[in-house]
């Protein structure tokens, strides 16, 4: 196992401040580019983080806490963010995303100890038995999911302008 | 074409700031993780992105705008990094990449006007005839490559804590 806490916080404290820098003042033509029909773009990406943030990670973990396996995680719809109308601007999304994170993180120092929860288990609707630490480990790598996403987004842009140089670009090799 | 000269600084220049973001203060467990032998950490992917500052865009830029296809660019070496020695901790080189980028943004906007320059050729060693816009547009995904790079690094770490939830994240999906 390579999680520590510590170090898992490392990354999730860092993501807004990540997001921030790569997005606030964009121009749209960034900010609206998408790989294709029914994928998301940059801004969808964010909303999708909020939503996770608010409806995933720390719903999931209390729910391992409090009840273990005796009740399955509450639902988390990965589409919610294209139903609800969020009309907030990119920088109102990445200032509510900071917030929330600011919020969980704290939570999550608060409510976890590693010695005596990483182990602890809950029943997730579809793989069944999982640890703590493995949604924990999750958290962190959806982070970096979806800022690979974004990045790749933005490639896929100059894809043809590229030219001949289109084979040597690690980032315009993967769909 | 996609490229404009001022949307493509708009990533150019976020760059250094979005690296500083990640990778400051981060643990030696991140700093130092890798994909396997012969694969680059997130510090020697800083070191090339230096390397390529001093190296790569600006004087092959030069060669098409003052020698056109008459002299071949000057040679980068792809791996000068990992051969110069380079003792400068990672805080020290984030902030020369830096610099380095805030200087060939400023003679990128001082020798390049796309409506006289873009088409314009020189030759690459290995392609032949490119265009000033196609390097220009390859600067640009380099750097999201690069960024990609260290992102897919770091979730590496994670392949195996985050259990069942592997087949979920994109990140760990590609190689």
């Amino acid at each position: 196992m390579e999680l520590k806490l510590e170090e898992a916080i490392e990354i999730l404290e860092r993501t807004p401040g990540i997001l921030t820098h790569f997005l606030s003042g964009l121009s749209e033509g960034w900010l609206q580019n998408r790989e294709g029909e029914n994928t998301w773009n940059a801004e969808e990406v964010v909303a999708h983080l909020i939503e996770a943030e608010k409806m995933n990670w720390l719903p999931r973990l209390e729910t391992i806490l409090q009840d273990g396996e005796t009740r399955p995680f509450p639902p988390f719809d990965r589409f919610a963010h294209l139903k609800i109308s969020n009309q907030n601007s990119i920088e109102e999304k990445l200032q509510e995303f900071k917030t929330l994170r600011v919020q969980n993180i704290e939570k999550l120092n608060h409510l976890v100890d590693p010695e005596l929860h990483f182990e602890l288990t809950g029943i997730h609707p579809e793989f069944g038995s999982v640890k703590l630490r493995e949604l924990l480990s999750t958290w962190v790598v959806h982070d970096l999911t979806h800022l690979s996403q974004i990045i790749r987004v933005m490639a896929e842009r100059y894809r043809e302008d590229v030219g001949p140089w289109a084979n040597y670009l690690g980032v315009l090799k993967r769909k």
